[in-house]
């Protein structure tokens, strides 16, 4: 019988998760320090909860769950005779994995309105389901970690969010640039260069710059029916890199000048604090997405952190409508999002972690005869009210094997009680590393191992 | 379009979610003391790693996972004709969401069992899913919170065992019975009243003496063949309330006696501890189980706390073979479960959690307008510099709607500023609650909201 984790997903060691809990834990101490109250939302929710939120491709991505019990007495008569799987699903499977937070967020939103105060800053660290082929990097299963406002419109909120992200990363020792931009400054463009109509292609165009560069866009463009002297303005517009001077290129009371306004007030938070490293960038897309207002991205600074290669390792932005397909309109939010399972690459290959990121015992008892077992239990006992991390080993004699254990485990300290040490109430006290030993009475043992 | 969570499921706001990191808070700071170290499994494992594993009624209630894509190509057809649900379900999904921590994690140590020193003794909280028809306190979604230590027999961890789950109940301020008993024991009242042979219907019986009374289980064992002078033995010996009193009804050598010195040995351990809540419960049978050894179930103290009536909050016990249905024979592993769910129903009823578990922030900054609004920018920086948990109102103006939200949530102070604060640098500090207030500069600001 196979013993193996399902491709895609997998099983965290201690080590792992203690590497996993440093990073939540900085981030939620952060989220906290900002009033960001944490919640969770089950797994499973109403595959009509999850379904037409996530396009197409989205959709069949959704883990659907098999109803249970007799589900073929419901299922559609039509799609079984038909073998047509994709008209059957819906009705033997009501039930899907969460694919995202930010849907179920929303739904929870609705669902709670009248027990929340709005508006209401919330976090989220759990993990979400998608049936993407597994690859390096690509899991099925994977935390995501996000924090949202909803129901104010308020600026304010992009910059606290952009204080969050270079707080945590500050407190992880990664050098990133923040990355903004706004959607009505894209707009802007398209506006500013005649093509209005063309927005979602011109922006699925940019997105692409990255990947393509110009020549490719310009061809993309073209493709879509933009023409020369379009596309040579819009080129001319991503050259900017002051929000500032794309002013002259908008309409007074334009869209474009709107996103201008709002970059303007989140630079006015954030110019009396420490953060130099919030970079407008123009042609920072953020995909189709359903932002309206103000996106961001974050990336490792290579300047810092030299020829680093990694994607963004956080996104986020500013949405009008995130309630409304369930049924509430008008609430503006914004929210980012930490890329953590990025994020923890990123510290481990930039060796980042702190060195004793696991908190293991320091000791591990041991115990020659079972008479000493007795007092060796006892000593943990007294050692573990202080509050000490204690590990006994559960059977006496075989010290060599007791020894490997401790030293398997990479502990520091063997605590070895014979005879003698019983009738003295002491404990042998063996240096693992150096090898040296000394017989303790339980004080000086605690501030031995209390010491690490 | 509806917005609610599936039912068996549920969400948890910001209050719950600080009150279940409570409770779970101070079971893992035990675990870390008694050198337990945390793992996680993925939500979804192999079907074929979950069925058969927990019996007929268990894998009935497992949430399977529909294949993704055109999952009727390779759909067993005859299933599919005869519209056989039970047939086809493992040719359409492949997948199944957790039942348990227990087989998870014995998948995982076989997994993984190269990367783990044994004895290895791992914790985990982690929701699992179960296909129960959801009512009061029943849910489909739900926690589990388990230690075990497998690789060893050695009856020490039986002792810290019963030392956890003394040191969490009473950190909980929950009191609490600890029953012990020994399924060698149990086989040794079979043997004792010549049924061994059907030591599986006796302990069925035993099993539910709380539920239909003396009377009820010598009806249930007479109609499995047990004899009325058996059943008056077994009544005998279950009258016991000092295990030592068993010793004359077992032959020696036999099981029984053996189980009677596995729990001497436990007995012996605890001796020397303040623990004067283990009890020996020869009637506890802890259901049918996989149990070989010591068994374990934490009940609320009923003297202590008068009148309350809840079904067991913890239990667990020794189980020779754990891994061997993956293929990794002779693993003795010993565990404990939290019942995370009810431990929470307990606290709320008993009105012990602590009064500030949710940690809010105690001001709120209200700006009087858009300059004083990047004034209290400055201000909740500042404060949040020095590690203060500090809110701020989105937009200035309007000073009831801003008072009304931080009312709402809870919160001690407002933090109001405008022209005059702004040009004192200072801020006006009202308390909620008496209504009192006096202008404060940050240092004096930082003092009053960090006494909370």
């Amino acid at each position: 019988m196979k013993a193996k984790t399902l491709k895609g997903t997998r099983d965290f060691l201690p080590e792992q998760i203690a590497k996993r809990k440093y990073i939540f834990g900085i981030i939620e101490d952060v989220f906290k320090k900002y009033a960001f109250s944490q919640i969770e939302t089950p797994a499973m929710e109403e595959m009509s909860t999850l379904s037409g939120k996530y396009g197409e491709e989205g959709d069949k991505l959704l883990f659907k769950i098999l109803n249970n019990g007799d589900f073929l007495e419901k299922a559609d008569e039509k799609a079984l005779l038909e073998k047509d799987s994709f008209k059957l699903a819906p009705t033997i499977a009501k039930r899907g994995l969460r694919y995202d937070l930010t849907v179920p967020f929303a739904r929870f939103v609705v669902n709670n309105q009248n027990d929340l105060v709005f508006p209401f800053k919330r976090y989220q660290i759990q993990p979400v389901w998608r049936a993407d082929r597994p690859q390096r990097g690509r899991y099925q299963e994977f935390y995501q970690c996000d924090a949202d406002v909803v129901g104010s419109d308020g600026l304010l909120y992009e910059a606290e969010l952009v204080q969050i992200y270079h707080e945590v990363f500050k407190k992880l020792g990664i050098g990133v640039q923040i990355k903004i931009n706004n959607r009505k400054v894209l707009f802007g463009l398209a506006e500013a260069a005649g093509i209005a109509d063309k927005f979602v292609d011109m922006t699925i165009a940019i997105d692409k710059l990255d990947k393509i560069g110009k020549e490719g866009v310009e061809k993309e463009l073209s493709e879509r029916g933009v023409s020369l002297e379009s596309t040579e303005k819009i080129f001319k517009m991503l050259e900017v890199t002051h929000f500032e001077d794309l002013r002259p290129f908008f309409n007074e009371g334009s869209e474009g000048i709107k996103g201008l306004d709002e970059l303007k007030q989140v630079y006015d938070f954030i110019s009396c604090t420490q953060i130099k490293n919030l970079v407008f960038d123009v042609k920072l897309a953020r995909g189709l997405g359903y932002y309206t207002g103000c996106i961001f991205e974050v990336a490792v600074d290579t300047h810092i952190h030299e020829g680093f290669v990694m994607g963004s390792i956080g996104g986020g932005g500013r949405y009008d409508n995130l309630t409304s397909s369930f049924g509430l309109p008008n609430m503006s939010g914004v929210g980012i999002s930490f890329g953590a399972e990025r994020i923890f690459d990123v510290l481990t290959e930039l060796n980042l972690f702190p060195p004793n990121v696991e908190s293991k015992s320091s000791i591990v008892l041991m115990a020659m005869d079972q008479n000493s077992l007795v007092y060796a239990f006892q000593v943990a006992s007294t050692l573990r009210d202080q509050g000490l991390n204690v590990d006994i080993y559960p059977e006496s004699g075989k010290l060599k094997k007791q020894i490997k254990y401790a030293v398997d485990k990479g502990v520091k300290y063997a605590g070895i009680i014979g005879d003698q040490e019983v009738a003295d109430q002491v404990v042998m006290c063996k240096n693992l590393e150096t090898g040296e030993q000394r017989a303790l009475g339980l004080e000086d043992l605690m501030s031995v191992i209390s010491r690490g």
